[in-house]
């Protein structure tokens, strides 16, 4: 394996592999699968979810759903806050598909109700504890966002969504599955309350630590999670996963090597890794992993070795001198990122490759 | 000015700015100015410099090269260790542009003597106290890279190149300035011991911080700042620049409003303004100033308002209440990036619109 530039590898037998894992966990639980696009942003690896039964999606943005719609896909939430800067998009995406969007206010209700002209459903944002976005439970914009959609008899109340976002810095599994149970409480008791005036209303729960982790997602009518699809170094250290199920590396060429410092430098930075990172105490701070290409695959981790620092285009890798001399200028090495949804969004477009098709 | 999506705003008259006042620095200090434009990386930006006389350049990339060798510009260093992997992108581009790049190595200086077949010059890089790359100045490396040079008589030998990116993170100006002037020594001594037996050998400096914040450049033969152009909040806390030089702004919609938590959330996230942050002490983390736009520019920052965390597409603003109440779903705010480089290679191609042109 030689590269010019850095390069996107995505391992098509591993993404099968972690799509199969998840769809036979949604089987055994019951529950509707809408899994989560916004990781890869791809129609290719979109096709791997369709080859295995998968039909509806979950997007972050109007304009990641109007793409899945012009690749075939026809029944797509966003979840994300309604931009209702876009609605003349909404409007149109749901004049072609089956699309379900996310509310959070009466403004936003009082909007859409004004506006939409074609079958919209609607989900209510609840925050059940990540404080990002979403009603609390109990918050009366409930019922008053309720009473505004039915003004309108293009909108359909479809349910309550949350995103348990909160698993990303919980303490080990223990702590993630509480989260979980927590959201399921909530969700399942908000139902309960509307179920008998809404019949058709669903619960939707997301996030990959805990729908990776939980031996099954039984209590939840749908999930979506999305991360899980490629995994990463961060869901390694929550512990979503193991080395080997991560599906995407980033193929970069050395550029440099300093000995005294034990130190390589490749050409990939942070405009193609992104700035994310995994801290630790002392400074500490982890970029990446480093791996070395096989035949059609690629290595554990190398022992002791991490990308410490990245610029715009340089990558700084530590690396233990017994295995720093294995390299010489030029070649390849792999890098593991620590989050494959802002690392695919960089490369996927104009740099990615696949192995294992 | 109301936006859908998050769009990188430049104002057109701040950078004009921005480059005057670093032409007049380099010609007041008799230096060649050869901006760095990996900031930009804009053919339309580039103009902004052609019209103030600028002809040298310099870029992170081979790629960055030949975009603009592809947009008229024909004398160009790419500011990065040679990747011999795209050898035959660098010997095509020194076949029709004036093309300098950075050898640190002797087994790069063996590499190009044996491929390269046109004018190419060599800056050997200096580390000068940064120890990303470059070697160090008393490095017998330096003896056998000019010696390997000699050996292919397309090859010239062009001087001493660094670049001191250890004033990003120095404590004030005085610690900025006696980096800059190491550097100079450094870079000079170098020079002096060369020069008879190169007479023609330039020292090159760069980084925006010391170039912005000292009087002169004296001392210097060629000086390549390049964030200075947009300038960020970055170089405002390195105290490089005051907010009104800063030339970029991310606008976005509001996308949910939370008056209990003083927050309001925002259409832009790490996709858009990258996830470097300024953080000090009790986890604090600052992700961007916040902004709201007047007719043909924007305000300065509002009063103790930042954007606190960012997930993919999200942002999450912390707003004082009484401003708070200023704002409502739809309106669009403006972001002062925290690193101009990162934002603008994210928004430069599909969503960039210009003030003041």
């Amino acid at each position: 394996m030689e590269t010019k530039t850095p390069t996107l590898i995505i391992d098509k037998q591993k993404v099968r592999n972690n799509i199969l894992k998840m769809v036979d966990k949604a089987n055994l639980s019951n529950t509707i699968f809408r899994p989560h696009f916004k990781t890869h942003q791809s129609a290719e690896i979109g096709m791997l979810f369709k080859g295995q039964g998968v039909t509806k999606i979950t997007v972050s943005s109007v304009s990641m759903a109007i793409y899945f719609a012009d690749n075939g896909w026809d029944d797509i939430t966003i979840a994300f806050p309604v931009n209702i800067n876009q609605i003349d998009e909404i409007v149109e995406l749901s004049s072609r598909v089956k699309l379900n969007v996310l509310v959070e206010s009466v403004y936003s209700a009082d909007t859409l109700s004004k506006i939409i002209t074609h079958s919209l459903d609607v989900f209510i944002k609840i925050d059940t504890g990540y404080h990002r976005t979403g009603l609390l439970p109990e918050d009366s914009e409930i019922d008053n966002i309720i009473s505004i959609l039915a003004t309108n008899n293009h909108l359909l109340f479809k349910g309550f969504l949350s995103h348990a976002g909160h698993t990303y810095v919980a303490k080990g599994r223990n702590e993630i599955l509480q989260i979980m149970d927590k959201s399921k409480t909530i969700l399942a008791n908000l139902k309960q309350k509307y179920i008998s005036q809404f019949p058709d209303i669903i619960t939707s729960y997301g996030d990959t630590p805990s729908c990776s982790m939980a031996d099954n997602c039984i209590g939840f009518d749908e999930i979506r999670p999305g991360n899980f699809v490629y995994f990463d170094v961060m869901q390694y250290h929550i512990g979503s996963c193991d080395f080997d199920d991560i599906a995407v590396v980033v193929a970069c060429p050395i550029v440099a090597i300093y000995p005294k410092r034990n130190e390589l430098v490749i050409y990939g930075g942070a405009i193609h890794l992104s700035k994310d990172f995994i801290a630790a105490d002392n400074d500490f701070k982890l970029f990446g992993y480093v791996v070395t290409f096989t035949e059609n695959g690629w290595s554990e981790p190398i022992s002791g070795a991490y990308v410490s620092s990245l610029s715009q285009e340089h990558g700084i890798i530590q690396i233990p001198e017994k295995y720093l001399t294995n390299f010489k200028l030029g070649d390849t090495i792999g890098i593991l990122p620590i989050h494959s949804c802002l690392t695919a969004n960089l490369l996927r477009k104009d740099s990615c490759l696949y192995f294992n098709i």
